[in-house]
């Protein structure tokens, strides 16, 4: 028997939702309500097992695959069919907010038990996915639960690599699975009949048309790039300029030319260099090596991989003298999410009497790899001046709660 | 009773100084003959407390000052007179070499040594001196240990430093005072008679002549300044470039900027960005924050003035929309050492048959702070390739042994 979806969203608990960001933002918290929870810290470990405790308490049943994504089930009449799936990822940036990521999950949950408080029966089972290392600050590429579970990578690559400190994904990642004991393993890319995904929108436009809900067509597409520089140290007082290989000096010529080759008056390409390190990194010393990344963001493939593709020619020509070695540490294409799912988001919306409107994701999310397995979909809420990656990051209990609302809704449409 | 000088020189052991090398080279070894021996680290006071044994070992009295700077005696006939010091440091920079700082110590010693065996004795006493901190690397300024005995840096400023890690260096300074117990208290500033140290030529000039010695003039000006960029961090694929406040950008605008503004078809102007921190240092987060380092040197004090002075004006012209702020954390005008000192370094080599040049020197020693004090030089000896700050830092133990012949032989003189 079906029920008025206003029941589904009046069953959306507002406070047990803010209660459970602010309880989660308690996991790595930094000054000035800033987030610094990587995956397999152990602060993304208290994440993982504070939302299983919670799981518990619903009587949900929990599970896990073999990259450290998590499951947990609300079952159907049917439970044989495939489920739908919605959620998003735990991890946060080194220096991150409250809300990115965690939003999806915690939104989810609540979408579960809001489903339970209306006794609104499904056919399909509705399971909460927690991905993987989305952010991808500690262990490159990002969304790799998300690329795992769909095949787009391998986990043995995953395996082998190291954080800055050395230490080995594949010994973070089981002390991350050896802390949720007891639950079910899980195979990846089982079958899916819908993925839908809620998160703040990282952006100022729905703020700006003081609108409720962003029903997602699509991401567009990133390159990341990991480039690493190396010349010859040596004592700053002494050698010439002329017979210097300075890896620091090379890689600014480096960014330069890069800044160059992205230039856009139409501001529509991201170029973004975040990360730079550099050896001996001592004041009087020439340095020696210089890893740096580059974060290239377009929604025209075509574009995006023109300008991807010439960075290696620019570096070199940009600094001659020092070693190179460029590395494609992620690739993204453009995404374009499946419609029904896009016009049940906005459907629901309008029949809720939420503000809304259609727009594409500048941001990468786990909803991208996902696309390639099933339809799916994502719902944007607004946050405080389009900022996200910084502890101003910062959306209120209302918004958090509408975008809840469309999201159990449209859950229970798609599961039904 | 006068010995000839011959008979000083032959008396240094080049073996035993060159174990004393290897001996200290693994307090903070490195892959591939580095060391990383910081002020006042574990590795620091492995190697303060070998050099108090070998003095210990050959009957000298040892002291230390508040900053920790180290002296070693060997008395004179009439103690009551001004002593002459020589000496260096022991501390590396973050991935230095085996003889960078530490060769002028164990010279020192050497020659102590050398003058017991050779039975010269001298009027005046002779001290070793280790100064601390002249690298700089863990906290700025270099040259500390100097500095502060001279009466050039406050003991009171450089108490409070930080380290990177927020360790204050307050604490980290009594740690390494703590470790060598039960030796006498000394003041700053005591009369000295003469100060000579030995170092490795950090340069090419040497080895390309084919000679043993270099009698240094003086010493080129030193200027570091530490600048702080400030912008807005957010996420890489969401904020328009046309918006951003990127640190990161702005602090490369900054570096190209400052490239411009040192150019020299003569090569004569030194600049080197040696140190480099982002935050939050994710690949998808704009930097909101850039510290990087200046070290710019010229041997001429009007040059070395004008160019330093224009470093704020141009780093804000370069990224007008970035929040800066900079600190000059060392000056050091350029020197010229004690004419009678130089020549008597230059006689001593001519004597010895020793081939010897005039040289200024490249890099900053502590000897710049102490010729404030009293008749001042230094004695270079040829290092490979000219290579300094870098585990590739080598000389050979023939050069060093010349280099601690000629320091004894000018000791007993200037001492007699």
């Amino acid at each position: 028997m079906s029920i008025p979806i206003q029941q589904i969203a009046a069953a959306v608990d507002a406070d047990r939702l803010w209660t459970r960001h602010m309880t989660m933002a308690k996991f790595g918290a930094l000054p000035g309500d800033g987030v610094c929870r990587q995956a397999f810290t152990a602060e993304d470990i208290s994440a993982r097992r504070q939302l299983l405790a919670w799981a518990k308490q619903h009587g949900y049943a929990a599970a896990a695959d073999a990259i450290g994504n998590l499951f947990v089930r609300r079952p159907g009449v049917d439970p044989a069919l495939a489920p739908v799936l919605t959620g998003s990822h735990m991890d946060s940036q080194p220096r991150g907010g409250r809300f990115d990521g965690i939003y999806g999950v915690l939104a989810g949950l609540e979408a579960l038990n809001a489903l339970d408080t209306a006794a609104a029966e499904t056919q399909r089972s509705i399971e909460l996915v927690a991905w993987t290392n989305e952010e991808g600050g500690r262990y490159e590429p990002g969304s790799m639960g998300s690329m795992v579970f769909s095949g787009a990578l391998e986990l043995s690559e995953c395996l082998a690599l190291r954080d800055a400190d050395g230490v080995l994904l594949e010994d973070a990642l089981a002390a991350a699975l050896a802390s949720t004991p007891g639950i079910e393993s899980r195979a990846f890319n089982f079958p899916i009949a819908a993925y839908l995904e809620a998160h703040i929108e990282q952006g100022p436009r729905l703020e700006a048309e003081n609108l409720s809900i962003g029903a997602v067509t699509g991401i567009q597409g990133t390159r990341w790039f990991t480039i690493t520089v190396r010349g010859d140290t040596g004592h700053a007082g002494t050698v010439p300029l002329a017979v210097r290989r300075d890896a620091l000096q090379g890689a600014v010529a480096m960014v330069q030319a890069l800044n160059e080759l992205t230039t856009d008056v139409d501001d529509i390409v991201k170029f973004t260099v975040g990360r730079f390190d550099v050896e001996p990194n001592a004041p009087n010393s020439i340095a020696d090596r210089v890893v740096f990344t580059v974060d290239l963001r377009h929604p025209d493939a075509s574009i995006l991989m023109r300008l991807g593709d010439a960075i290696p020619e620019r570096c070199r020509e940009a600094a001659p003298r020092c070693d190179l070695e460029i590395i494609e540490t992620a690739t993204n294409l453009p995404c374009e999410f499946d419609p029904a799912v896009v016009a049940a988001v906005e459907d629901v919306a309008r029949e809720l009497g939420l503000g809304c409107m259609r727009m594409p994701s500048g941001a990468f999310h786990d909803a991208q790899h996902i696309n390639a397995l099933c339809p799916t979909g994502m719902i944007f809420v607004p946050c405080r001046n389009g900022v996200s990656h910084s502890p101003a990051e910062y959306a209120d209990p209302k918004s958090l709660a509408a975008g809840t609302k469309v999201l159990a809704a449209a859950l229970y449409r798609l599961a039904s």
